[in-house]
């Protein structure tokens, strides 16, 4: 059986659950390498996963005789044996916050399930430790946003939209390996880079700005998430100050992250050093990156949570003034023992591209 | 009140509800216009749209006097006046298909809910029928989509990838007035073309090659969806038969739709058209366009359902031959008392697109 399942059964036995229905697509993926759409069913003997037609050739290619997961399709089984899957389980697991309330009417249903019980997300709280090969995927996805940004650097010039240059950085992504973007870049100039989740305008990039550039992509299936913020042409003298502030937090933080590190006293360093200098942080300081671009741990100042090894997460304070600029800086890496180790590798110095 | 709101509360007293709590974003913004986050509670006094702190302005600027909704944070209440909002109302609505078991938990928790009574989907019945202003928008969104075809029949040369087609259908949109692709655009050559949901490779136009697009668009919200079949240098002979078969069918669904039709009558009949050539409707013939690619009714053999005045809907018969090639021809269209209104009007006659 693999690894992954094998883990989720032992787990099962300590939350006395003889069986589960598990929907979440992503964990579906974490636990058997499946992308499609389907239901996993651990029985009291088998693993299942049932599908429909159209993805039955897929999912028998991606599994191997290793995996103990038998792939039936939803119509295969009679209204009996739907209700034998689960015999004699007393309580069987189901994941309250993916199953809509008539998908849960309709297990209760068709499986006639004495007792279904809520999972309270194990298999994200377990998909926050991160193996070999996930984090050589996620590495890979860094190198090609590392990539991106370079070719970034000499394309965007005076006169591109901030539209032009998001669509350049989906390309970049989908012809050079990647999946594609792992969420919609944001490109953020002047005035508009002081609103955190900023969507790409047609303004066009102009002497004298900033451009706040958020982007990420995805490496079979896992992310990656890097921030730069840069100038075109010359430095404002009153951007420069903010600037080496988030950046002195940002590599105070990369000093902090490692095995141990309390999120919540991470965040409150950082929060107390932009109050000192009259500033904010108005979002959180980062949180955990894989199969999905924000996932658990949540770094900020309400989860009092312990950073473990290999755990990878984002390290992005940002300072946004209201109508005027915004300064965000932000690497994934990847937490040790000793240290963390940035995944995301691209220059943090100030970086002046030509105007034109 | 708006007209949409002023529906929905008459809707709600048939079905003896005298609250409800909207959940599904695309409901949301249909009925009030709000893109965000949040909910939308039908009390028995007011209209109330609650979301959070990132939302509270640009909501507001969406909405006028005439909504009669007011907005709030959902810091703005106490847990007694939560519990507050639906006192003396026996039953409150709210949507099973859109709310997780955990939300629903959540519902009956914090708002101390008798009796909570799924809707059923009434109001994505209700969205089958387009008001005028939803008619213009989805109309923008077909000609942004048949201009996109004009320019891919000179983008398109032996060499070029489905990707690199795929792409540049993507930056058209965005460039042009679109928010952007609707769904995935396919653009499946070759072989490849004989998969219905092919995913665009890295694979290049060749000479001979079948090539099969499939793409629509988002304007103000409201998609559009077409498909087009075309041919590189030649059209071979073997695929000729098909085309025709294909295109005539489209043509005579084209004819028989309109108000009073029966979509698993018009289904039949492409169905026993391919049947008596010697092959098969694998898929549905068509389905409804809106806010959303997919949405109701749903034209297929097991829907005994007949269509109204102000519809939109597709109209895609497609035929498939494993391991050689596939031709499906597309239009959204409007559903009119006396017949229909094709929205995508791009030519349905062979096209020959130039090798270099």
């Amino acid at each position: 059986m693999n690894a992954n399942i094998k883990w989720l059964r032992e787990k099962m036995k300590m939350l006395d659950m003889q069986g589960a229905i598990i929907s979440n697509p992503i964990n579906i993926r974490y636990l058997t390498g499946i992308i499609a759409e389907g239901l996993l069913l651990i029985t009291r003997k088998e693993n299942i996963y049932l599908t429909d037609g159209r993805y039955t050739e897929t999912v028998n290619s991606t599994l191997t005789i290793d995996d103990e997961i038998i792939v039936h399709e939803f119509s295969d089984f009679s209204i009996d044996e739907y209700e034998n899957f689960f015999l004699f389980c007393e309580n069987v697991g189901f994941e309250g916050d993916y199953v809509t309330y008539n998908g849960y009417k309709d297990f209760m249903q068709r499986y006639k399930i004495n007792s279904l019980q809520e999972m309270e997300r194990v298999i994200e709280k377990q998909r926050m430790i991160k193996d070999i090969e996930e984090i050589d995927k996620i590495t890979k996805a860094c190198e090609i946003t590392d990539k991106c940004f370079t070719h970034l650097l000499d394309f965007i010039k005076v006169g591109k939209t901030e539209k032009e240059i998001a669509l350049e950085i989906e390309r970049f992504f989908k012809l050079n390996g990647a999946d594609g973007v792992s969420f919609d870049p944001i490109v953020a100039s002047g005035k508009n880079s002081s609103k955190p989740h900023a969507v790409p305008t047609d303004k066009k990039v102009e002497l004298g700005d900033v451009i706040t550039i958020d982007m990420g992509c995805k490496y079979q299936g896992y992310c990656s998430d890097m921030t730069r913020t840069i100038f075109v042409g010359y430095i404002p003298e009153q951007v420069k100050d903010v600037y080496d502030l988030v950046l002195k937090n940002q590599l105070q933080t990369e000093e902090e992250l490692k095995e141990g590190a309390n999120v919540k006293t991470l965040t409150k360093m950082v929060q107390g050093s932009f109050e000192l200098n009259g500033y904010n942080l108005i979002h959180s300081l980062g949180h955990g990156v894989g199969l999905e671009i924000h996932e658990y741990p949540y770094l900020s100042s309400k989860n009092d949570f312990t950073l473990k090894d290999k755990m990878v997460v984002t390290n992005e304070p940002g300072i946004y003034i209201p109508d005027r600029f915004g300064v965000r800086i932000e690497d994934t890496v990847l937490i040790t023992k000793n240290g963390c180790i940035k995944l995301t590798k691209s220059d943090k110095n100030y970086i002046i591209v030509d105007e034109q």
